[in-house]
This record gives C-alpha cells, structure tokens and sequence, in this order.
C-alpha cells in the first residue's frame, strides 16, 4: 500500500515534469496533457510492450489517468508558483526514479528473464518516459548527453539482485534499493557529477 | 460494407497527407512511402501494440497496404493538381478521423477495457499517425501545438458511450458518433477555433 | 551455427555505427550505449512488437547485449583509428543488412504471414535501427532521404520467394538472397546511385 501510494507520488512528479517541458515548447492543451502522460508512464508502457504484458499497465488502472489529470490541472493554475515548488517536485522525482526501478526489476523477475533484462526493465521503466517526452518535443534525450540519471537506476538494479542473494527479506531489499538509487540521485545533483567523457577537451 | 469502404477511404486520404508531409522534407520514395504508410495506419497500430492485439491489423489485410501504395503513386504523378483537390482531400481525412474514432472504440470495447480508455483507443487510432509521421519528419506535432483535431475525436468518443448508455442501435451510434466527429472538424476549421490558451498574452 | 555467426558479426557493425553517430552528437556513456543498442537491435525489436513474439528477442539471449557492450568499448578505445576500418566495418555492415533481412522474413514465415509482409518484416529488420538511431539523435532518417538501403532489403526479400517457388533447397536460399543484398548495396555505394527523383529539378 506504501509501495503503491509512492509509485502515485512518483507518477504525479513526472507528469509535472512533463508539463513543465511542454509548456516550455509552447504547447496547447491537449499536447500538455500527452506529453505529461507519456513522461509518467512511457517508460513502463514500452516495457510492457516489449515483454508482451498487455493490455499495458495504466489501461488496468485508471488512478494513473486520473493523477496525470490532476497533475495537468494543478500545474496549469499555479504554474507562476511552481518555481518555488522546485525542491518538492525534485524528490517527489527522485521518489519516482526509485519506485519504477524496483517495480521494472520485479516484473522481469515474473517473467522469467535473467537479471541484466531485468536490470535494464527497471532503467526503462524509471528513465524512458522522460525520453519519450523528449522525442516528442524534438529535443535528443537529456539523459544522453549529460544528466547521470539512468545510472542510479542501474546501480539500484545491481543493489537489488546483491541482497536479493544473501536472502534478504523483500520489504528490506526494496528499501535499500530504492535507497541507493534516490542517494546516488541526490548525490549528483548536489556535486554536479557527469558521466567519464570519451571525448578529448576542446 | 459501407463501413469498410470508409475506413479504406480515410486509410487513403491519410496516406495522401503523409505524401504531402515527405514531399515537403524532399525524402526519396522510399520515405514518401514509409511516412505515407505510417500516417495511414501508425495510430492503428501503437493502439494494436498496446492492447497486444498482434499481428497488426496491417498485417493481416492487404488491402491497407495495396490503398496505400496507390495514395503514394497518385499524389507523386498528381502533384501539381493536389493543391486543386484540397477540399475533396480535407473532407476524406475527416471521413477518416469519424471511421477510424469508431473502429478504435469498438477495439476497446471487445477487449473488456473502461470507456475512459476505449475513447483514448479511439482518439489514438484517429491521431497518432500524424504524430508518428511528424516525429519521423523531425517536427514538434501538429496536434500538440495547434489544431484542434483529437478533441474532435475525444468528443465523439463521448458521444458514443452516451448513446449506448440509451441502447441505441449500433448502426445509430456510428453515425452520430462520426458525426459528431466530423462536423466539430469542420467548425473547429472553418471558424479556426483555437483550444483555450495557457498562457499569458505577450 | 555459420548464421548466428554472421548475424553476431552483424549486430557488432551496426552497433559501431550507432556509436559513431552518437559520438557525432557529442553523447555520454550511457546515451552512446544506448543509440548503438537500438541501431544493432531496434529493427528486430520492432518487427517482434508489431507481430506479437515477446518477450523481445535480444531478451532471450545475452550473447547480443553482451556484442553490443564489446562494440561500444572497441570503438571508444580505437576512436582515433575507426576512420582506418572503414571498409571492414562496411563490410560487416552490409553482411549485417543481408542477415537480418532473411531473419525477418524467416519470422514473418513462422507467423504465417502473406510473402509482402514478410518482405515488409525483412527490411523492417534490416533498416529500422538505423531509423529509431536517427530519430533518437534528432535527425530526419537518413534512409528516407538519399541512401539506397532499403531497396537491398526489398528486392532481397523478393529473391527469396522467388527461390522458394522454385522449392531451392533452405541454403540456397539464404545464400542468394543475401548475395542479393549484398551486392546490391555494394553497386549502389560504388556507382553512387540513388532512387529516381520524384522531384522537379531546381
């Protein structure tokens, strides 16, 4: 129930994300609203997609539609204050990173796959809408060129299947897990860490 | 049958304004053919992908393909005289954007989903492959930014599921539904409405 | 065995080649891991999707994850010297495109699907990573503007059910259908040709 109420919080703050990038570009309504809904759920769509898991996710459960909604409207009337909100949105969005992690690894563990795809289902899952969201306002992908964003969600993946050896119990692997990838999150933001480059200075 | 024909009519009035799209990006027939292609069936088939509903319908059909290619020969040896049929093409698009509204819905409907999601099936069918085509042409989509075109279809969603709450028949409902659909199109160009503004003047 | 072989060497070329453009676009590690990812796999991905066969293919065997990581650390070691291999990478790109052209249609066969969609899937196979790579990097597809790459594909696609009328035995097949290919890509780069131009001269 925790679980499920942090996977509504974590959705709220992508879908704002979402907006807060549509508007940038200017949209209208019906755009703001795609572009907020695909950052939210896009990343678990394509995984459910490519695992075959369909009808995909928020078909079955109308709370994300409605929190998406909700989202929209709420950015739209107090969008001159969200600015002051930005702290919040950041952790509700780290909360997010967190929560879709886990639940994109959990569902490569019921399918049956082995633990790099399901590594990789947890960084789709958190990372993907957000690169959805970018294709769709014509920009390349920020998470391909310099926010380390994905990275904690890899390693929060690794984290989870390394306690999941020692037997740990599932509520405590959650909650490492989760851990590791809402510090490490935190921890690049505040020291502005950036991937090794592979390109020689200019 | 009439319903068929239709939905063939509106697969070839799509493809033509995907042509029209390529043509204007100077793309090789090979892209004029896949946009054309991909604006005629690509809402179909992301609704097809989503609800697991494969091989696509496409796929099993030729006739989508066999009108396509035929969109794509006439518009290339016609390409002087489109601009003269404009409004025999506008009014087959809109034809398409009513057909393909129902077909989605239907879809939704057999596959046990909500009405909140059968009309989002529907309205998806309708307009995604404009926003495919568009992503494919490196544009923001139109639909994100300007027209109002999906509000056409999500009223006519709307519609729909309000008829069937009065039982009435199913031939009925299609054709309020795709009226509905078509005549707001019509309005929404000829008196060039606009959805509301979020944002402040300049 | 000898097929796997060549579809891994494949993988490996295209895989270089989303690297190069990435690093074109000045991308991170993890955005140059991904674009090659999808070059290498995102045609095949997409067929699978489109024909319902999940989970995805590279999901059930790591061998072409594992081609993808070793593409992606080649390259950024020999960056400097890639220029130097351009013709072997050609190479393995075009025995790349042949293999993957009969993969595709083989599958579209196993779905019991009309030969033109088989075809369809063959080059959809081959080209379609490529395709995704470049809507990825915020580029018009390169294959939709000047390159003759897809055509190798289609007449590829057409060999073999040609062969396959005349009931040749299985290895025969591929092994024509990808000399079909192949050398269809090698004249076109070699004589620079390109599609015929729908286009007035300017």
């Amino acid at each position: 129930m925790l679980f499920y109420t942090l996977d509504i919080i974590g959705t709220f703050a992508f879908a704002i994300s979402g907006v807060l990038v549509a508007m940038q570009k200017r949209m209208d309504l019906f755009g703001i609203f795609i572009i907020a809904f695909v950052t939210a759920v896009g990343g678990g769509t394509l995984r459910d997609v490519l695992i075959g898991k369909t009808p995909v996710g928020w078909m079955n459960d109308l709370n994300y539609v409605y929190t998406i909604g909700l989202a929209v409207i709420i950015s739209i009337i107090f969008k001159n204050k969200l600015n002051r909100l930005r702290t919040s949105l950041f952790l509700f969005d780290t909360i997010g990173l967190g929560v879709f992690t886990i639940i994109g690894v959990e569902i490569g563990i019921s399918a049956g796959l082995h633990p790099i795809i399901c590594i990789a289902l947890g960084t789709m899952s958190a990372c993907f809408g957000g690169v959805i969201r970018d294709i769709l306002c014509n920009e390349i992908p920020v998470i391909f060129r310099k926010e380390v964003y994905a990275t904690a969600c890899i390693l929060g993946g690794i984290t989870f299947f390394i306690l999941q050896h020692f037997r740990l119990k599932e509520d405590l692997i959650y909650i490492f897990t989760a851990a590791i990838v809402i510090s490490i999150r935190l921890l690049v933001v505040k020291f502005r860490i950036q991937l090794p480059t592979v390109y020689e200075k200019q």
